[in-house]
């Protein structure tokens, strides 16, 4: 799909608000996939669909949760978390995306998951260092991306944890497991 | 056993400063199990038997954790957690406790699990707080320990957390379970 369609049947899913940020995720994932050799046509796609679902009722994104082979814990943590996969379901559905890696990053981009791809890890860490983000730690990481995209990873999924920790909500298992596989394998 | 018995069983086993420590984590235990309803005998022998294998050679630790049925994934993580359980199957083994209630607050008094009981809390939050520790943030805590044991001991978990992230250190996954666990039930 050409960007100009992608762009289209995004925009109209979106405030405005979060179309700029969408196209702010779509350039930073680009120049990731440059700088790490990662595939800058399935980064595009993925990051210009990232947020697809995230204006969707609940009730759907539950609905989609119950009826399409999702973990059924994801109802028992944040709802912020549904649209990930919600969206997987919904871009490929709707939008005819089929390509099952850029689903994938569609579907992990806020839990991140033990084992990210390559393409994950661009649109989790696109979707935290575009240029519109503006909170305590994010330049720390858009520093760190320009080198090692493993370790801006950890930093931004530790500086995520601790965010959950200090306004006392629960931190889905999957983020802890990555976090963990990541750590373990900069260790080593 | 009374209480001077398992004091001189444990003292030959630690260095002066942990046995210190492990009269402050006594007296501790027993004030919080006066508080919160818990029973005072076990928590003072889970308390003194808490860091028995506190300083037993790692390779003795690990071969505990090979041989005597505990989570083989204790050994990917830090070797600070081992003693727990190891210290668990030594007190029964070699001081001759049996009360699995006790044994279990020894086991999990570093990790945490989920469902802990009133006891495991007490050892966990008491070793924590003992009048020996000084560390940012513990006065909050001991604080929050005197009005709700929950909330102290999710604070104290949070911070352990914390401290593990910006250390780049793994966390042991019942530890974040267990974080989950008692969120949850602070949100009913």
């Amino acid at each position: 799909m050409e960007r100009e369609e992608a762009l289209n049947l995004v925009k109209v899913q979106l405030t405005d608000h979060r179309y700029q940020h969408t196209l702010g995720v779509m350039e930073t994932a680009i120049a990731l996939a440059k700088r790490f050799g990662g595939n800058e046509q399935q980064a595009e796609l993925a990051a210009i669909f990232h947020d697809y679902a995230k204006f969707r009722p609940k009730e759907e994104m539950k609905e989609i949760i119950v009826s399409h082979g999702f973990p059924q814990d994801l109802l028992e943590f944040n709802s912020e978390l549904w649209h990930a996969p919600a969206g997987a379901y919904l871009v490929k559905k709707e939008a005819g995306i089929s390509d099952p890696e850029v689903l994938d990053a569609i579907r992990y981009h806020t839990s991140g998951r033990p084992g990210m791809t390559l393409l994950d890890k661009i649109i989790y860490l696109a979707d935290y260092i575009e240029p519109g983000r503006h909170f305590p730690g994010v330049e720390e990481v858009r520093e760190m991306a320009k080198e090692n995209l493993d370790k801006a990873l950890i930093k931004a999924i530790q500086n995520t944890i601790v965010f959950l920790l200090k306004k006392n909500q629960t931190v889905y298992p999957d983020t802890f497991y990555t976090y963990n596989e990541i750590i373990k394998k900069l260790e080593d």
